[in-house]
Parts: C-alpha cells; structure tokens; sequence
C-alpha cells in the first residue's frame, strides 16, 4: 500500500515534517492493518510496525505499551470498563507521564502532587516547582490528549507515596490544552526525532475521585486510604517491557549486521596479495572480527530474548496462581540484561557503522539512526549503572545465602560450585563449548565472590553498609556484568542445541562457539587472575576464534539474510539486498534537500559578494 | 558581535536553514575577525571558529586546512604567485577532491582520469563510472567553485598514477556548475550537516595544461613527463592533519568531560544513606569513574596533542634541512595514535553522554553532537583498522631489527629491554608513575614480541607474508594499541613533569596516575598471561583508583573550569556555567519549531478525524 511508504527518505525530513508524516501513516496502518496482517497477532502488527515506521517512532506506541497496559492492570473493574475499550478503539490517545525534569528512576522524589478535596471530591494536580514538570514521555508533546500521570498522593496533608491517575489534557473538541495544563515537546534528540517527547505541567488541576486508578490502592469519598494487598504488583509492567527491549535491541543489532555483512561483500578496497587485484573487504581478518562477533552477539541476543519471553510468559502464569517464587530472579536478571544487552549492541552497531568507512556514516547506510534509536536503550527503563547494582544485590545476597547452608535458586547454583578444576581447554574429551562456559561461570563465581568479600571487610573496617556499597559499586557492575554474559551463554548454548534441522543447528553451532569464544577472550584477566587459565591457553582460544571467522566468511550474507530483515524495514542503501548500492547512493543522494535549487539563496546574498569585494580590493 | 551568533539554537535548523546560517556567519567572521582577534595567530583564530561555529562546521575550513596547503605545496613558483594570495583573499573558495564513491584510502584505485591531449596542450578530466564520482570532500557541494582534483594521469595510454589538478567547478559570475561539471551535496549524515560535503563527476571537461600541480611532476607542453625528486614528498601534510585532529579530538572529550561533570553536581537523585536526602550524582562511584577516567584521558590527549604539534615543527624543520631520518618515527606514531585517541575519546564522550542520563540523549545537552562529529575521526583521515597496521609495520620491524642487532630509534628502544624484573606495584621505593609505566612497556613489548613470533610462525608454516599477515591483523592492531597507549602515557608524565607550578603539577598528578592506572587496569590480561603481576596487585592498583577517585571528586569542577571552554562555545544547557540547567531546559524545549503551534495541521487533519470516527461507531 503506498499511503504505508514515505513519500522520500525520512531522514531528508525535518522534525515537524517526519511528526506529521508518522501521523499520517498512523491513520493508514490502522485503517489498513486488517487487510495485510493478523490484527489480533501481537507479532505481525510488530512486524507491520516496524517495517512501515522504521526505528524512530509509531504515535502510538506508547498508547499501547505502557498506557493500555497501565489502565488493564491498575484500573479497577468499573474503570476498565470506562477507558479500556475506549482506548484501543482510539477514542482517545494515551501516554504514560511519571519521570519529571528533574527526577528519574527515584520515584519516592517526584515532585508533583494530587492532594484530595474531601469537600469536593476532586484531586488538585499540580507541579510546584520546575524541576516537577513531566518530562520524556514518549508522543506526550503534540499527539496525546489523555495520560496516566504519576503523582504524590496527600490526604489531609499525609504523603501516601506515588500513585497514577487518569487525567485528559488535551480537550476532545479542539485539542488545545485543557485549563490548567501547559503541555508541548522537549525538542530534538539524537536519536527518535520522529517522537514527540513531552513535557506537562499542572496549575491546580482539578479531576474527580475516581480518575485515580484503583485496582490496588483506593480512596473512599472521604478520603480514606486502602493500601494495596501486595506492594509488588506493579513489577510485572516493568518486566515485561524489559524483556521485549532484549528483543528489541537484538534487532537492531542484527540490522546493522545485515547492512555492513552485505555491504561488505560489494565494497573493493586494497590488496591483499600485491598484483592480484582489490578484495572484497570482507575479507580482511579485522573486518570478520569485527562483524562476525557483532553479528554472534545479534543471535545470542536475538535467541536468548526469546527464550526470555517464554520464562516471562511462564513465570506470569504462576504469578497469576498466586506463586511470586521466580519473579524476583526475573527482575534481577532482566536488570543485568537490559544493561548488558542494550550496551553491548550499542557498541556492536558502531562497530558495523565504522566497519564501512565513510558510507556508514551517512544517513544512506541506516546506520546512524540505528545507533541513536538502540543506545537509548541504555537510559530508558532504568539507567544501566543503576540496573546492574540491582542485580548485584541479589548476587551478594546469593553469596551470603551460601555461606549460611541455604539453598540457591537454580540460576545462582554455579556460585556453590567448589571445583578445583582448570582449564581445559582443547584437552581430549572436553567440549569446547562445556569447557568455556565452565570457564565463563568460573569467571562470574569469582567474580562475586570477591566483590563480596571486598564489601564484608570495608563494613569490617567501620564502613556503613551503604559507604562500603558505593565504595564497592564499580566492582559490583562488573561482577553483574559477568553473570549477565553467563547466563546469555547458557541460554544461548541450550537454545542452539534444541535445533532439530542438523544443518541449522551446525551452521548456529559455529556461532555459538564464536560467541564464547570472543566473551571468554574478553573476559580472560578474570581467568588469569585466579590462575584458572594461562596465557597459552588464552592464545589458543584465539586461535579457535580465528579459524571460526575464516569458517564463516563463505556463509556470512547466508546468515544475515536468513534473518530476513525487507529492505522496506531496513531502509539502507549500503543494506539492500540486490547489492546495487552505488547506482542507490547517487540516486539518494542527487534526491536530497540541499540540492533542490542549484545555487543556494544564502550563497547569492553571502558568498558571492564576499568574493567579489575580495576581487576589486585588487 | 551578534552577527556571529546564531539568531536561535543550530539543532533546531533543518539542512538548508543550518548551511545558510553558517554562510552568513562566514561573511560576518571573515569581515569582523580583525576586530576581535589576532589573524595572524593560528591558534586564535581557530579558537575564535570554534565559539563562531563550534563543532559542525565552518565552511572555509576545508579551505584553510587543505586546499590551500595543498596548492602552496604542490604549485609551482609560477602557479603558486597565480592562486594562493587569490585564496587567501578568498577571491575564490576551494576544495580538496580526492575519495570516491568506491574509493577511498587506497589512492592507486582511483578511477578518474585526466588524459593528456598533446594537440590543444589541455587535460580531459572524466569520470568513467558511477563508482568514480568524486564523494566526501567537504564543503564541495554547494560552497566551493574551484577545486584541487586527484586523477590518475594518462599519456600517450600510459598511466602516470595519481596527480593533482586545479579546476574551476562553478562558474565566477553565476556559480552555476562549469559545462561537464555535475555537483552536489552527498545528503544528511551522523554530524556534519552543517557541511555540504559534496559530490563531482566530470564529463570530459578540458583544462589547461597548467592546471597540473607542478612543483613535483612536471610534463612539458609536447606530453613528456617528469617525475618528483622526491617521491615522498605529500607526507608532510597527513602528518600535519593528523596531528591537528589529536589536539581536536582532545578537546571534544575535554567538551563533554566539562558538561557532564558540571550537570553531575547539578543532578540529584536516590539516596546513598537511607533518610540522609537525595545526593549529586557525582558522589556515586561509577559515575565519578565513568567521568574522571574520560577527563584524565582528555586532558593526557590534549598534552600530548601539544608535544605532538612541538615534535612536529621540530621535525618539519630538520625535513626543510634534507633530514628525513624522524619522518617514518612521527609518520607510525600519529597512525596509531590518531586511531586510539579518536577511538577512546568516542567512547568516552558517550560514557560522559549516558552519565547525564535522559538528559544527556537530548540535544539540549550538546553531548550528541560532540559525539557524532568526533567519532568521525574514527573513520576520515585514514580508517583506524588500516591506520593501527601501519603502524603494526613499523613495530614489526623494530622486532626484526633488533633480531639482526641493528640499532632502534628512541621510541622502540624499549623493544630492546630484556629484564625479567616483575611488576614492583606498592613495593618500598617503587614511584607509582614509573612502575606503572615499566607494566605498559610489558605490555607493548610482549605484545609486539609475540605478534611477530606468530607471524614468523604462519610463514615457516607456508603461508605468503601476505596472507600471515592478514591472518594476524587482529593481534597486529591490538600491538599497535598498547605502543599508542604507552607512549601516550610517557609523554603524559613527562609533560606533567615539567610544569612549573608545584599546586598545578600535584593536581595534574592525581589526574596522571588516574590515567596510568585505568589504562593498566583496562590491559591487565596481558601483565597476568605472562606472569609479570599477580591477581592481588591488579587488585592493589585497582584500590588506587577508587583513592584517587575519592580524592579528585572535591576538585572535580575545578579542574574542568580550569579547562575554560566559554558557554557559547560549549552549547549546552547542561554545561553551563552558572550551573541554572533546569529553567534553561525549559525555555529551550518551549521555544523549538515543534511548538510554534499549540494544535499540530497533521493532528487535526489525521488524528482528529481518526478520533472522532472511532467514537461514532460506538
């Protein structure tokens, strides 16, 4: 359907032109959607998201990621029935508003207040000082006329914590704001531009009792507080859109793979051997390293998010037959994982970007806008350097759970491990991917044990717990760190050996030992430190790695296109998959804005006086 | 002067608005510049472009930078009195035309040609190929009207490899492309777009036969051609360029260390003890460590950016005295050490970027587009892969040097070192600095040895040096990185030696020791594998860092101030100096384009209507 395509690259488009464009698409895609996929299949409307807007931004988003759900699962029945249908019929567009200018993950410091009128039965809304304004929501700026705002709650002048309500402000006639609220967007970003993030202020806005969303807290009309009956019910929102962003960020990873694997088998560049012509880039050993890795990376992740989504769904099941057992492991390891996942493919995707020179820096490849749009990911959903300490709080909790005889959850059990065993790598018997995930938990056990023996001996020294923590938190990241990268490997290594196509799962298996490989090589002071490996056994772990990119490189574009990204989604002239990049680049190119009149205006008032004065100064 | 700034924020500007803006600015420096600043002094008038412009582009810089050198170097005495005061005065705006749509570093590859026709005594340039279309040069799409072209040169059908051409691309009068000339701007890019980087196919366009560079090559009206004296002689000015870029590179991450340390005393958020009140995000422990480790790099660049710009006169002096001996010394050194630093610094600006969390993705921060102009570096200039095994040639040659006894130059004299003594960290007697500079030549020097082992290995066993050696290009780049990071850090400790000032040579010291001992730490794996440290003294220097960390943090703002880099130049809401972010932030998110109407014309022509339908089918 044409009205799905951009009438020219969106990356040609200033801001309001790329809004009012993914506003345009919005009204065609949901009144076509029905025509060209499953609308009731979560997948296929991804799929079809992705491949009409791109990376940087569908309007409704949002409405359905974080506001529809936040009204399902906090709503109570009488409220559902209100908003919910209305809400995915569109009635209304939503967004969510908890972060303020100058508050972020501490929501205990949020600034805004919804203060109860007993006498009218209203609460006030309102933003007291600027660094209480709404600040980030996505699409919050122009598009949504109704939000889930996160406030204080005050009755009678007691704080009762933070709460959500359901306010409008946008009025369902005009548009414009409704009394009380300043709302408009933050301004351009590095990347999501296409996204009006917003910012949103209250003037003592006053909205009914029952616009607070009362499945689990209430306020009578007397303004008497029930408090919710399980203080973690909210936990599950945030792990499941944890557990989406992996896939997510794997995604962008293996795009940019796509691109810079393809195109590097179409650009030439040098010699290799003096007389016999320009090679494929490709194939220089830098050029694989760089790649392959990246792209092995993109499948762990790729694979182990979907593993990931089965435990959510799993663990969601028990959680509704009242078993809350495995939730905390999930909240832990999908905080390590978010950090790990969303930093490593960032680095992966530069990688893919500079791996094809000057090309991958421009907006042609995709590939900057791919990194802007994943690197996000570091900040969004919870800073990575706050996420990973809360994961180690469970590792040192699991340490300390050891040395009283407790017992350990399955994914922790490694840390009671107490094998004296080396490395045995290429030693006869040993499989090579046993021996380097046996040697990736050693890393990770280690790892946590000392960082947990460091904190013991500071509180020893007179520390209190928390100095001795922030004396420790740089160590504590890093020990999150190597239990993320062994979980992913786990994960990764059972996924590949599930593949019932023995040509599938050979063709994964060189990936996988790729994968273990790089990470071990990565991580190898951690097993020198201890003594577990020695150099030489180091150098032939490389050697392995090495072997494994010459092994590759035939099957490379095979591996890329059998993640079968269209080239509508990828939106990469160096990415296509007809390889017919530099008749494109011209083309795209030739096609741009600036080129439009061909002596520019401010040339003709600025530029050619100059160098006229300059010539009768002769 | 107000005509020098721009009238509303550069990020809110599309491509044109943003190119025009600069070219009016251009006019206003170009006439005003005698009034505020020295314009003889280099160095004052590249500060004064750096507040008028800042980052992304100031559109005679091409013209300054390497046109012009190219033609007082590469004229003769006779064309030099033709074009350069003529460039100088700006009667014309010139260009450097070198890179290809499919060409970039390897020169020999270049496919437009300029054809000697004996009969008029002219040259036909032509582009034969999509691929061959001139691509990148800065400022050539839409600015410049003459350029130096690169063309492979043909004579009677022999080719003469690659010369430079002076050729007028836009007409005097009208700017309108020359008859053949086809040009334009490339497209929107990662950073840069204030720059028209440009595209140039020639369509046998003929010029005279004293367009031809010709103070090297010469060819005489009847078509006979002499070569250069000299054929090394262009190397003078990559060394110059590249040596520039240290210093800039340096200063973009000295840019973004300022920022986010400033925001990070400004920020506050979560608790560190319970009840205590919400602390600056700078007393956290990862945040001081992501952001003193990225300063101390910047400011060991920035002076070592200096002594390279000293080395480099001295050494250009000894070369204009026949002595060459330095130049193949300095040419390795600035390979490697242009990929490092453009390299590191990138990672740190975004670690100085994630660290000032949301805040830091918005262009309000400045922190995205220090970014995505300096991660260029990485890739301009010389790709860094190709650059670090340039200088891998120069460090494998040492080795076989000093195999046959043959004497080295000072900088791989360290090569040469045979002690056995181990690392003396902590040890009675043992200067930090000195020990830990004695582990990095460890370093370099084991990793340099056994690259070269390896390399002689993969011949003995029948490979061609050519593909051994591409078989070893990964380790050779990791070679080459830790001689860089070596000789950064000595040439950092001496310059900091040397200072004057006992209170200003204590606080570069702290800053010093925080660099040697990250950079030990980052490389640890290679002190481990050969058993020159041990896992507890890696765990001392490590316990260093956190000291040192703990002892800058009071002095964290002064040091960036001392820096002084002006809030125009900086561009950024959070850097400020007066530290007053927030209400900033406001104003400057109320004033983008997006909100210059309350009601977006694609809200009420498409998500209103969409609105209102869904409400009728109820």
């Amino acid at each position: 359907m044409p009205e799905l395509l951009d009438p020219y690259p969106h990356v040609f488009m200033d801001r309001p032109t790329k809004v009012a464009n993914s506003m345009r698409k919005t009204v065609a895609v949901m009144e076509g959607a029905s025509e060209i996929a499953d609308i009731t299949n979560r997948d296929e409307m991804g799929h079809l998201v992705c491949e009409v807007f791109g990376d940087d931004g569908f309007p409704l988003s949002i409405h359905f990621v974080m506001f529809l759900p936040a009204i399902q699962g906090q709503a109570d029945d009488e409220q559902a029935e209100e908003w919910v249908h209305k809400a995915i019929q569109l009635q209304f567009i939503g967004t969510y508003a908890q972060t303020e200018l100058g508050h972020g993950t501490n929501l205990r410091a949020l600034e805004t207040t919804a203060t109860y009128d007993k006498n009218t039965q209203e609460f006030v809304l309102n933003t007291p000082t600027v660094s209480a304004y709404k600040w980030w929501p996505g699409n919050l700026g122009k598009t949504a006329n109704v939000v889930v705002a996160n406030a204080q709650l005050y009755i009678d002048g007691k704080n009762y914590g933070p709460h959500n309500f359901f306010v409008r402000i946008r009025d369902e006639e005009t548009h414009q704001p409704m009394p009380g609220i300043t709302v408009g967007d933050i301004g351009p970003k590095f990347g999501l531009n296409t996204n009006d993030n917003g910012f949103l202020k209250f003037d003592h806005v006053r909205i009914p009792r029952r616009s607070m969303l009362m499945r689990h807290s209430k306020i009578s009309p007397e303004g008497t507080y029930s408090p919710p009956v399980h203080p973690k019910l909210s936990y599950g929102a945030m792990i499941f859109v944890r557990a989406t962003m992996i896939r997510m960020l794997a995604h962008s990873l293996l795009k940019a793979s796509t691109i810079a694997i393809r195109y590097s088998c179409i650009r030439k560049q040098g010699e290799i051997t003096p007389g016999a012509g320009e090679v494929k880039i490709l194939d220089y050993q830098t050029q694989q390293h760089r790649l392959f890795t990246a792209m092995a990376r993109g499948f762990a992740y790729w694979l182990v998010g979907q593993e990931i989504k089965q435990i959510y769904e799993r663990i969601a099941e028990d959680v509704k037959q009242g078993n809350v057992d495995q939730l905390a492991d999930l909240h832990a390891l999908l905080s390590g994982m978010k950090s790990v996942v969303s930093f490593d493919a960032g680095k992966g995707i530069e990688q893919c970007r500079m791996a094809c020179g000057g090309h991958g820096y421009s907006h042609a490849s995709g590939l900057p806008e791919i990194y802007a749009v994943e690197v996000a990911g570091c900040t969004y959903e919870g800073e990575n350097m706050v996420m990973l300490q809360q994961q180690a709080r469970y590792l040192v909790k699991g340490v300390q759970k050891l040395a009283k005889g407790e017992e350990l959850t399955s994914m922790l059990k490694y840390l009671g491990n107490n094998s004296n065993r080396r490395f045995r790598f290429a030693e006869a018997g040993s499989k090579i991917e046993d021996t380097l995930i046996q040697a990736m938990e050693y890393i990770a056990r280690t790892t946590i044990q000392r960082v947990s023996a460091r904190l013991d001996s500071l509180k020893e020294s007179g520390l209190s717990d928390e100095d001795a923590w922030n004396e420790n938190a740089v160590e504590l990241t890093r020990a999150s760190r190597t239990h993320t990268r062994l979980w992913i490997a786990v994960c990764f290594k059972d996924r590949v050996n599930r593949i019932q196509d023995p040509k599938i799962r050979a063709a994964l298996q060189d990936i996988l030992h790729l994968h273990l490989c790089y990470e071990v090589i990565d991580m190898s002071q951690y097993l020198l430190e201890g003594g577990y490996a020695t150099g030489a056994q180091i150098a032939q772990v490389k050697d392995v790695l090495y072997k494994l990119l010459a092994k590759i490189r035939p099957n490379a574009v095979s591996y890329v296109d059998a993640y079968e990204v269209s080239d509508t989604e990828l939106r990469s002239v160096l990415g296509r998959r007809d390889g017919n990049v530099y008749d494109n680049l011209l083309k795209w190119a030739q096609s741009n804005p600036l080129n439009n009149v061909e002596v520019l205006p401010a040339v003709e008032k600025h530029l050619m006086p100059m160098m006229k004065n300059a010539k009768s100064k002769l």
